[in-house]
């Protein structure tokens, strides 16, 4: 397929190199400076273009932008015939009802460019306004992954919810116990064995059974020590709640 | 070195394999019940003994009992020459402090029988209460992995804290998001590699620099749109304070 790419962000550079590995040509790289397109149009083989710009006869458009600047591009883009995506978790399609064909083309994924990442079993959930936007978006999401899933855009939103706690909560735990190892001479690299164990068996089996510590032993001589051991505020009150929430899970 | 090991459960059983591994000789499985010990001493080569009847020769007893059956099981052991050591990160070594050579030898890593556990990279805390305990704790975790580190049993208290946070909250978290997905008719397995490339992320940099999601930019109409469609009550609580507790760090 012919595709044009409008952004030159995380994601835009990782939906080029998925787009290039699966044998697609890529025609342009639309944004607002030239400069920030460079590296993707120089490794794409492409060209650079402004938004207003863009060829009109690509088969495909991807709007990889951020939530806010969606409506703008898509207002500033010629109007073309090809299928129009967004690539937001967040976002309605309807911000791009302006197109005849349009829709959600959603990498489930987090991107800085440079990270190497097994393109072939990303997540992509997508959606059509139509038979053929519909179609054209499995079809794309196929040539890189097998692991595509349809889903609507209030089913999206609350993929958005469940990848916010499963993975930017998940990382702020981190964060958290970070804090508590160097406050107290101890090296969180330590503790990288364990932390991938457990999220490979919450994946093995399920989260449910996997779940190990003492609060799901309801053992309350550890949890008092350790909650008069914790000095950070912050931390201690999250302490007390996700026990509180797993004592009350079992 | 000669090792004798007093129980027959998770830790028991890695132990068991990781100091064959390492060419260490296992002389006797200690417990209450034979049956328990019998896979162990099967694949180890070494023998049952109840545990007031353990050789009394080993070079090193490994306690790996729970918190709570130490002093128990320290109480019924002969008066051993050989350096005595529990597995718990939670418990101080002086429960042991009937023997003449003791300490703590905690592998901080979630078990299961049957599990593949990379050995090598297993972290290692250990205590002495004196040189020769010290240096024959450190020796051991040695020959076994290159992740080994003293630790006082303060510290140990609070990288047990991290490690709960670190482990036994994400794991929550994974629970919870799990539950968003399937009440909203979707496969938790898609969020596998995002959930993966995040922990990756956190130890290549740092949580703090690996932080992404809507409270990280502060977006209150994401939040407050998140808010209003999370149903589980417990869930949209923690999303709360989780959110709040990402906000006043960035």
């Amino acid at each position: 397929m012919h595709i044009s790419i409008i952004g030159s962000g995380n994601v835009a550079w990782h939906l080029a190199k998925a787009f290039l590995q699966a044998g697609h040509t890529i025609d342009a790289i639309a944004c607002r400076n030239s400069q920030h397109a460079a590296d993707i149009v120089q490794f794409s083989h492409s060209s650079y273009s402004t938004i207003d710009n863009v060829p009109i006869d690509s088969d495909i458009y991807i709007i990889a932008v951020s939530d806010a600047s969606i409506l703008d591009v898509a207002q500033q883009m010629p109007n073309v015939s090809g299928a129009v995506y967004h690539t937001s978790g967040a976002s309605s399609m309807d911000q791009l009802t302006g197109f005849k064909h349009y829709g959600v083309f959603y990498p489930c994924q987090t991107f800085s460019k440079g990270d190497i990442i097994d393109y072939a079993k990303m997540p992509f959930f997508i959606e059509g306004n139509d038979e053929y936007a519909s179609h054209q978006a499995d079809s794309l999401a196929r040539s890189i992954s097998s692991n595509v899933q349809f889903a609507t855009g209030i089913q999206r939103t609350q993929l958005h919810i469940a990848a916010v706690i499963a993975s930017n909560f998940t990382n702020h735990m981190l964060h958290l116990a970070k804090k508590q190892m160097e406050s107290n001479g101890l090296d969180f690299n330590m503790l990288q064995p364990l932390v991938s164990q457990t999220m490979a068996k919450a994946f093995s089996t399920t989260p449910f059974d996997a779940q190990t510590g003492p609060a799901r032993r309801h053992d309350t001589n550890t949890i008092e020590k350790h909650k008069l051991l914790i000095e950070d505020i912050n931390t201690r009150n999250i302490y007390n709640i996700i026990t509180d929430s797993i004592k009350k899970t079992y």
